[in-house]
């Protein structure tokens, strides 16, 4: 392992930092005051309901984690088919990922009450607290992100030693390390399908019974289901979003340096090990950046919401303008080959990130025409509302897209210094690639400022439920707006970086289709391609550049296998969000007819003389988001294996890309027209229209209920499925190859 | 012209059949007794409006086609980068495209009243005066394309004779008669997007002001926008739904014996031409079937619903099962070589579109849990309504997928006589579009059973408003719900054809791009393609196969430009929904402000002591539609351009792969949505749930709604969507390969 670069150790350094950091805020928000007694005692509550919800999520994942690490088992050691790591990889990736979303919601349950408190006092103490308590989560994210890279680098350049001569080794290397993207996503997949049905079954069943039947407010203790609802908020918008998020920056950073690997074989081990830590450096300088930027949010005792806004965004952009800066000197002293061209890849995925926030805030923010004309349209009832959120969200698909074709052409034309020849292909996705690590490279601070906001809201929930003065609500559900507008930024991110990671898996996954033929080779002395191409060394399949690969296994758009997989691909996007719609909509049943019994059954809820049986609705949330969760996601795992067997390579391509270019639009469409709903009865409620309360308030309410399922639940989890169906994929190419030849 | 195939002559005189029996059906209908003064009056009214607005929109339309003609010539002519024929071909393609299309509408506004008067005498009688109504539509449909496909093969056989050596000259005729299908699927989806939102906005309007603000029932004359409602259903399900099958029809034909041309190349030009004329010929005789199927729909005096369902589910088998006997004696007949596989290829066509029928029809009959569980949804509200038919409507792609997946595999390898080799690649393709035309043989009685229910429903409305006994209604009602079961197998077979002549037409273009190069080389001497392979004579160009063509073009899943073609597809699909579905919300807002101004400032129009101005709602529908519908239809035309111009051939294909695959979900499940909704509510009405007036039945009336633009304006515009950008690709062929070199 001589030949490790010695700036990889500011990896684990940067590692060690994030996570000393994380230690540091949170006792620094442990510190704080939690308020009254009732207010400890609700935030005991949520916390209990929101461990309880943990417990049983794991238990679930757990025995699929198990069963397919047996799998991985006998495909590795049985058959010898995979590489020997994967299980291992595989089950740590599961391991961490549920390990940030754990940190994250145990944060966010200890800062609620402490936030409500600090609101108290002032708004800028309540932002101080929430947002410190964000950057927890954000940065355990990252840290452990990088730790786990860190050590799966070290222990696999162990064993697979990085000489002059063995360039391979740098290939499998990170290709193994995907194996442990794959457990990141598939924990990832759970924990937001999960908690997306918990929360979204405990809200629209709250609010229909509640807001809507019993005309009481939202987070009134007398709803039983309230504090499922708040459970939810940490289950699903705290949990979930933090192991989609690790997913997100691992698969981007390891996508990356498996295409580095690949794209720089030819160029000596020597520049192949600067490609492949590059993307690691990038993430580790970003992170130490991040916590400058966490630092630089400070704002002015009796700050307004507007200094608030622009401490945040101040945050964010100096994080934003210093990587860029470092960023270039990072790949300047490694030497890499066109150190400029990759930087301005770097440059283009920011910028494409920040673009695609900017559309999502343009077609969901209140501030602008989308919202307001759908708010426009409550005057003429619920229908006309549903109908122009459909139809806003439809139309905002475009921005995106548009921003991601431009960000991706520029990324790939920068990387290969402006050609599109064949040969320096690999070049280019490398490009693509790391303009995803840029955009998610300061991630920390980005994610804090989008972990905030389910802290505040929670906050906000501890302050009605605890009976505290109006004004405390008011200044939470501010610092709750104030993220919002910043979340919309940090979806723009996750969204934007999960297609461009994807299209880089694209090339891992052929990567990894040679090794398989390799292993194959190994045991029959050749390996006969669809096309009759026959091979016969390692080496002949080694100089096979993509678009040979691509040739020789006929993966154009003329075979009509490749069709198949794109119709399988755009149909598996629209299948996953069935599902998950109907599981929101059948839980929330059960929840509405809970709420209504106990209204019924119990004598004097409404009174506020008897407390209602909250954890019975907590138990109802989980068991429903436990049962609902199972199928999606396994249909998610299991697809790609069928179409491999079935339809080989060009049905895989094909069912990768359909997924990812119609998720990608559906997930767009479903959290704008989401979001938009969302704010258009906001706008309402601020007092266009006639108001709280008018028809055209009604109608909105309708609107936001059912995007509730569209922005929380459904949406989100397309950007996991893209990726977990491309690691999928990856994981078991050696066995799609195999089954080639039968 | 000596050697055209003598059963060709089958085609011209199956349309001239087609068309008399259309014509004696209309006599027939014209026959019957119109009722009373009111009734004639009203139907005046419904034929006036609608008159008007086919004369607006083809004023509109008629424009786009001339400035579209002058810039083909200036193409052919000018730039002699196009063949000389292009601009006639799309010209008459559009001609007749709309003639369907008027001839339908024509017959419906006369049936309708002669429809309600018939249905006073017996359900029966009523049937047979709506379904002859509907025959004339249906066989003028085939009838018209077939005489447009006679006639120009008879003309341009004429200019390109087709001797033993002249095989590139079948391929040259079939293609330019493809241009055809660009001028009709452009009048098509004119008349899909413009009728769809000019119906969806008088029936959301009517519904929005009459039902539930004033709550007067459907239909009822005091409602203003009633007459723009029943206009809609002539100009937007009738003629609208015309001229988009009138393109399906031709367009799948003609994409046949433009792959039939190219697919026996080789094998000399008598096979060549048989390929290209059997296609023709299953239309001829599909279309001969259809008119003994439309005969063999006879009921008893006095028969009950069921028997009327059995009747014409018994006119559809009986079409069906001849086909299927016929096309093999054809086609044994015509010696095709391995004419059993390609039989076989239009049995699984015909199966397919049952398939997707049926599974429509388990989406979204009320007999079926589905609709059964969204109408139970109601109970919580409207929000859940929505949720679970998005919910369902989602789920309900994965059938029609793996139903157009398992068809297109099948089809393919029978005709490849079970083989995925690339040398038969172009005959599989053959499989797939002669599979198409199977699906859609029997179209003249298909459209019948789904033109009448349009008709069947306007009876309803002309009784409602003209006061008839409510027995009449209730008649009108059952056969409208009748028409509801058939049209669900209809549109199977409407949006499996789509998909299947979609994925031939991908084939057609890369024919088209050879004959492109060659015209190039005839000026430069020789063609480069990306991948740097040199070409220099016509035969070098015509021994490339369609993966040869891929490998040249670098049409595969790693290139960046397929990809963002991919991505640019789905977001042509989102993007065009979007803007008929905003189109719909902003039409239907202006007829409700219309309905309620007249309410407020008539006086005595809910007492029917003034008669409300019925004219002005149709204007308000005719201008909204004509101002909506230019840019979503001009969209589709230049997008494909565009994309041509700057990413090539890999991005048009990606972006007809992904137009395709996207599209083909996103219509499913907007129609199934939709689809679902309406049902639900019906099955609300039967008396579930609390029956009509019930709170269910409130919240299922706003999903119902939601449904109306879901169903009858996006959803079905999306299947001509996806054909129309083909065409255009294949018509620009020639000029994309001139800018490849630039």
């Amino acid at each position: 392992m001589h030949s490790i670069h010695p700036l990889f150790w500011c990896v684990p350094v940067g590692s060690v930092v994030a996570l000393a950091f994380a230690w540091y805020f949170f006792r620094q928000m442990m510190a704080e005051d939690e308020g009254t007694e009732t207010m400890r005692k609700i935030a005991a509550h949520v916390r209990a309901g929101a461990y309880a919800y943990l417990r049983q999520q794991y238990k679930v994942v757990g025995i699929v984690f198990i069963v397919i690490t047996l799998v991985f088992m006998f495909l590795a050691y049985g058959l010898k088919l995979q590489n020997p790591w994967v299980p291992f990889a595989f089950l740590t990736g599961g391991f961490f990922s549920g390990l940030a979303g754990f940190f994250g919601m145990k944060t966010a349950t200890y800062a609620s009450a402490r936030a409500a408190n600090a609101a108290k006092d002032s708004l800028d103490h309540g932002l101080r607290v929430a947002f410190r308590s964000g950057a927890v989560m954000g940065l355990v994210v990252v840290g452990l992100g990088l730790l786990d890279i860190s050590i799966w680098f070290l222990v696999l350049s162990h064993f697979y030693p990085i000489g002059e001569a063995e360039g391979h080794n740098l290939i499998i290397i990170t290709t193994t390390m995907l194996t442990f993207g794959m457990g990141a996503s598939l924990q990832a997949l759970f924990a937001r399908v999960g908690g997306g049905i918990f929360t979204k079954a405990a809200d629209v069943g709250a609010d229909l019974v509640g807001k809507v039947e019993a005309g009481i407010p939202e987070d009134d203790p007398r709803n039983p289901a309230t504090i499922a609802d708040n459970v939810g908020d940490n289950v699903g918008d705290v949990a979930g979003m933090g192991a989609d998020l690790y997913e997100s920056y691992c698969g981007s950073i390891l996508a990356t340096a498996s295409l580095g690997a690949a794209a720089f074989l030819g160029a000596g081990t020597d520049v192949q090990m600067k490609a492949v830590i590059a993307p690691m450096l990038i993430g580790a300088f970003g992170t130490l950046l991040s916590i400058l930027g966490i630092f630089s949010v400070r704002v002015q005792k009796g700050a307004d919401s507007k200094a608030l806004l622009g401490a945040l965004g101040k945050g964010i952009n100096v994080s934003s303008a210093l990587i860029i800066v470092f960023s270039a000197l990072v790949l300047y002293f490694l030497k890499i080959p066109n150190w400029y061209g990759i930087w301005g890849a770097i440059v283009v995925g920011l910028i494409t990130g920040i673009v695609i926030g900017r559309a999502t805030e343009y077609y969901t923010s209140q501030a602008y025409r989308p919202t307001q004309r759908i708010a426009e349209q409550a005057k003429t009832g619920p229908a006309t509302v549903i109908i122009a959120g459909m139809g806003e969200g439809m139309l905002s698909v475009a921005y995106p897209v548009l921003a991601v074709c431009v960000g991706t052409t520029l990324a790939y034309l920068l990387a290969t210094g402006f050609t599109f020849d064949s040969d320096t292909m690999s070049q280019g996705l490398y490009g693509i690639g790391i303009a995803a690590v840029g955009m998610l490279s300061t991630l920390g601070i980005t994610l804090a400022t989008d972990a905030y906001g389910p802290i505040a809201d929670n906050a906000g929930g501890n302050a009605e439920m605890s009976g505290l003065d109006p004004e405390v609500r008011r200044r939470t559900d501010m610092l709750d707006s104030l993220g919002n507008t910043t979340a919309a930024t940090g979806k723009g991110f996750a969204i934007g970086s999960a297609a461009l990671t994807a299209l880089a898996l694209l090339a891992s996954y052929i990567e990894e289709l040679k090794i398989g033929i390799n292993r194959v080779m190994a045991q029959l002395g050749e390996f006969t391609f669809p096309d009759k191409t026959v091979v016969h060394s390692a080496n002949e399949v080694t100089n096979l550049s993509l678009f040979d690969m691509m040739n020789v296994f006929e993966v154009n758009l003329m075979n009509p296998k490749v069709i198949i997989g794109l119709f399988l691909g755009c149909m598996m996007a629209f299948l996953f969000c069935g599902l998950t719609m109907n599981a929101v909509g059948r839980a929330a049943s059960q929840m509405v007819d809970e709420v209504r019994r106990q209204f019924k059954e119990i004598p004097g809820i409404l009174e506020s003389k008897a407390e209602p049986d909250y954890a019975r609705c907590v138990t109802i949330s989980t068991f429903a988001a436990q049962k609902e969760m199972l199928f999606p996601a396994l249909t998610a795992v299991i697809v790609p294996v069928l179409v491999g067997i079935v339809f080989g390579v060009p049905g895989v391509l094909g069912l990768l890309g359909g997924a990812l270019a119609g998720g990608f639009a559906l997930a767009v469409f479903m959290a704008n027209s989401g979001g938009a709903w969302d704010n258009a009865k906001k706008y309402i409620e601020e007092g266009h229209h006639g108001g709280k309360g008018s028809e055209a308030h009604k109608a909105s309410v309708i609107g936001d209920t059912v995007g509730d399922p569209f922005k929380d639940t459904s949406g989100p989890s397309l950007n996991i499925l893209i990726k977990l169906m491309s690691m999928v994929s990856i994981v078991v190419a050696g066995v799609t190859v195999s089954f080639s030849l039968l």
